[in-house]
């Protein structure tokens, strides 16, 4: 295997601040031995040991390597176990952020007898001495990447335990739940029933309901950590992409920021209130009147079936006629989408048009209740902040309370959905009289997928798989 | 002006580690303020505030928005003035690190009455305070920029002192100097002489002295800095890129760090022993056939003027009269440089053509001191170690003992000759019997330049013109 999980046994150290030339650069050594490996390259201005230190303290003095030659004049922060970040005693070496001077330590350090870590491997070790639980850990991963606003306070949530405390209460109920019917299991031939099925079935359709609610949070919740997916469509002239530009506009230094810290191409980005808005291409739909039937239309409807919120761009000075003819074919496809119909060029309509297209929209959006109507000018700049507001509130309207806990992550979501599928099997089971064996071989497994969120049922491979994804240092 | 130095009532944070995204971070706040505007948004897991701390702890707790919001979980670190890097009151916030994070806690500070600080301000800090002296202040953004044992260990060297220990003796010797002389000044109308002129003549001779082999070392100093201009000529065919390629593979990874960190292009650059070796481009020479007094061969005796190092490579199956040719031309100019004529293509010549470029080598070098011969193949791997060794021993012969003093620095070079030629002045008006007041007045000046080097003499532009070389955070 890869990754070596069970060997605590060992010290190890990276550099945990961005990669680069900074001021000051963070080493990081944790293990057993960290005190007495940095004791020996770090001398102290006071002459004093970091053995002899009190926790959480910090020292003064210099780096030197085997010929005695200053590297650095630094500051060693010491932790002392269980009460640091991995649980481990561990010391911090804050140096000057030169390249040089950071890859020399770390040299120095693999030569006192420290192992270079893993990526993730500190915060595995959180995780492995109780000091996290995985979804914790996890967390850590995503509050480090996150970019906006909700993905921020999302990762903080979850790594503060929301999510885990939510699964705990859940894991607790099935518990007492498969305690109950295992008991009985134990006075088979007496054919008692300790748990009461109609409560037993309550108690069910309740976590199952759970579930369901957490499970379903996770389309948002991966919106918000990797953006809502916003489908702009309409007529090239419709001035989609001078909307576009007004959009992104304020916020382009954020939408940089994020082009540096992700790897994948991202099409258009835009934070709006702290929610990550991800615009997705749909230039096909100018070769509507031609050759509406073709594969290039038929794209566009696959981007905006992939769209949460569709943007329908429409310049008001057209005729009303080409709207009906699009209706037909993209209404019906955002029956469960937030559908935004935006007449753009307000500007050059009167009072009358507007009534007239005011009408039109009503008349058509009666059977599309996610749709709502929106005048604005692209160009002239009108309106674009109500249409931001807009664009906000879907996500305020399907959010509910700040507190609530929302599933960003897709393998605590696949999970979810085993877990779902056994405490359905069990309701099955209860509805038709299955015997309690079963039952309970079902609620095991509902609960054994519930504990692989949390880490509480995990394996090497799985640990492995998430902890690679981390950066080197954390 | 665009840098205020005297306000150091205000409270300035920057992110100090390098920017981008890492597993931690660390926002340095410094200044009389700085407890009492971290305590408005850092919440201690203990309750206890930092106003209640003891200097160098830290402490685990939360930084949290104007609406309380969690911003992140982070460990303060507590220095109480003096006892800092700037020598006021400092807390190093070490957060996860995110971009977005990272942004709202300074946007945070900035709110509670922070200042963002300027490129350089926290070491300029330490200045006016009195923690470090300009040279050593100096060394600092050199050490971050370090990217070589050589260039590593100089700015190690002058951040500690060495340099303004030797300038700080020379200003003692002149305080004394000089004063002697002005006390016969009060004593004019007497005629006497305190100062006997023939142990001024020799001290002032001993100060020249000094300067001189400080500013002497400058050139190597700024090489060592730099990367010691090393020129690689000969024709095409002489294996010149093969050879190149040799000396750069093992040293790939180094060269793209220096990439990454430095904003010229730098052509070719080995670290060979910790000392950097920058190849100067000579391609020109292969056209030296045809076009001998052209502007290409100019251009090329041009580049080779700038080597410290010229690698004559010279294909050792080629008819020697061609060397003899070029000879007249390359040798003179290499008078006062390290010349080393590299025989390529070795295993394709029998002992007695060795013998025979041997000879010829002896023959031609005889009034070239620098110049020494090798023999080797590019493209089998023949001597280059010899060669690197060559390269690197060129450096140490001219470098003498490990705690020599070494200027690095342009405008430290530039004090330097000014405060040679006052000292010069001061020795030619000792020789000629010059008056006191005049004497008097060329030491003052040679004070004054060796003064501005430690920055006892000072200007806000020199230190605005310094400071803003820093990058910000540092």
């Amino acid at each position: 295997m890869e990754f070596e999980l069970n060997t605590p046994q060992d010290t190890i150290c990276a550099i945990s601040t961005a990669p680069g030339r900074g001021g000051i650069a963070v080493i990081r050594i944790s293990g057993p031995e960290s005190v007495e490996i940095t004791d020996r390259i770090f001398h102290a201005a006071n002459d004093k040991k970091l053995s002899d230190a009190k926790p959480n303290t910090t020292h003064y003095g210099s780096i030197v390597d085997d010929d005695n030659h200053p590297i650095d004049d630094v500051i060693a922060t010491l932790f002392v176990a269980p009460h640091s970040f991995t649980g481990e005693t561990t010391i911090e070496i804050s140096c000057h952020g030169s390249t040089y001077i950071q890859q020399q330590i770390i040299a120095l350090l693999l030569r006192k007898g420290c192992r270079l870590a893993q990526p993730g491997e500190f915060t595995r070790r959180a995780f492995t001495n109780g000091k996290l639980d995985l979804s914790q850990a996890e967390a850590v991963a995503d509050l480090i990447a996150s970019t906006s606003a909700a993905s921020h306070r999302l990762a903080m949530q979850q790594m503060r335990g929301g999510f885990s405390r939510e699964l705990a209460h859940l894991r607790e109920q099935l518990l007492t739940f498969v305690s109950l019917v295992e008991l009985e299991l134990d006075f088979s031939e007496e054919e008692v029933e300790f748990a009461d099925r109609k409560k037993l079935t309550e108690l069910a359709q309740e976590i199952e309901h759970v579930i369901k609610r957490l499970s379903d949070s996770f389309s948002l919740g991966n919106a918000l950590k990797n953006g809502i997916p916003t489908a702009i469509i309409g007529e090239t002239n419709a001035g989609k992409s001078t909307l576009l530009n007004r959009l992104v506009k304020e916020e382009r230094a954020l939408v940089s920021d994020i082009h540096g810290t992700t790897r994948d191409v991202i099409e258009d980005t835009v934070v709006l209130q702290g929610i990550t808005f991800r615009f997705i291409d749909t230039a096909g739909i100018r070769e509507t009147h031609d050759t509406i039937e073709s594969m290039g239309i038929e794209r566009t409807y696959q981007k905006l079936d992939q769209a949460t919120i569709v943007i329908w761009l429409i310049d008001a000075t057209h005729a009303p006629q080409e709207i009906e003819t699009l209706s037909a074919k993209i209404l019906p496809r955002c029956r469960d989408k937030h559908l935004i119909i935006a007449f753009n060029k307000i500007d050059k309509i009167n009072d009358a048009t507007r009534q007239q297209l005011t009408n039109l929209y009503n008349r058509l959006t009666q059977e599309t209740p996610g749709a709502s109507l929106i005048f604005l000018s692209a160009s002239h700049n009108q309106n674009i902040d109500a249409l931001e507001k807009r664009l906000t509130d879907t996500v305020n309207l399907s959010n509910t309370a700040e507190n609530d806990v929302i599933v960003t992550n897709a393998r605590h979501y696949e999970a979810l959905m085993h877990a779902h599928d056994a405490i359905q099997r069990t309701l099955d089971g209860l509805q038709s009289g299955l015997s309690g064996d079963f039952i309970s071989q079902d609620i095991r497994e509902c609960m054994h997928y519930l504990g692989e969120i949390t880490g509480q049922i995990s394996t090497d491979e799985i640990l492995g798989s998430i902890f690679s994804k981390f950066c080197i240092g954390k």
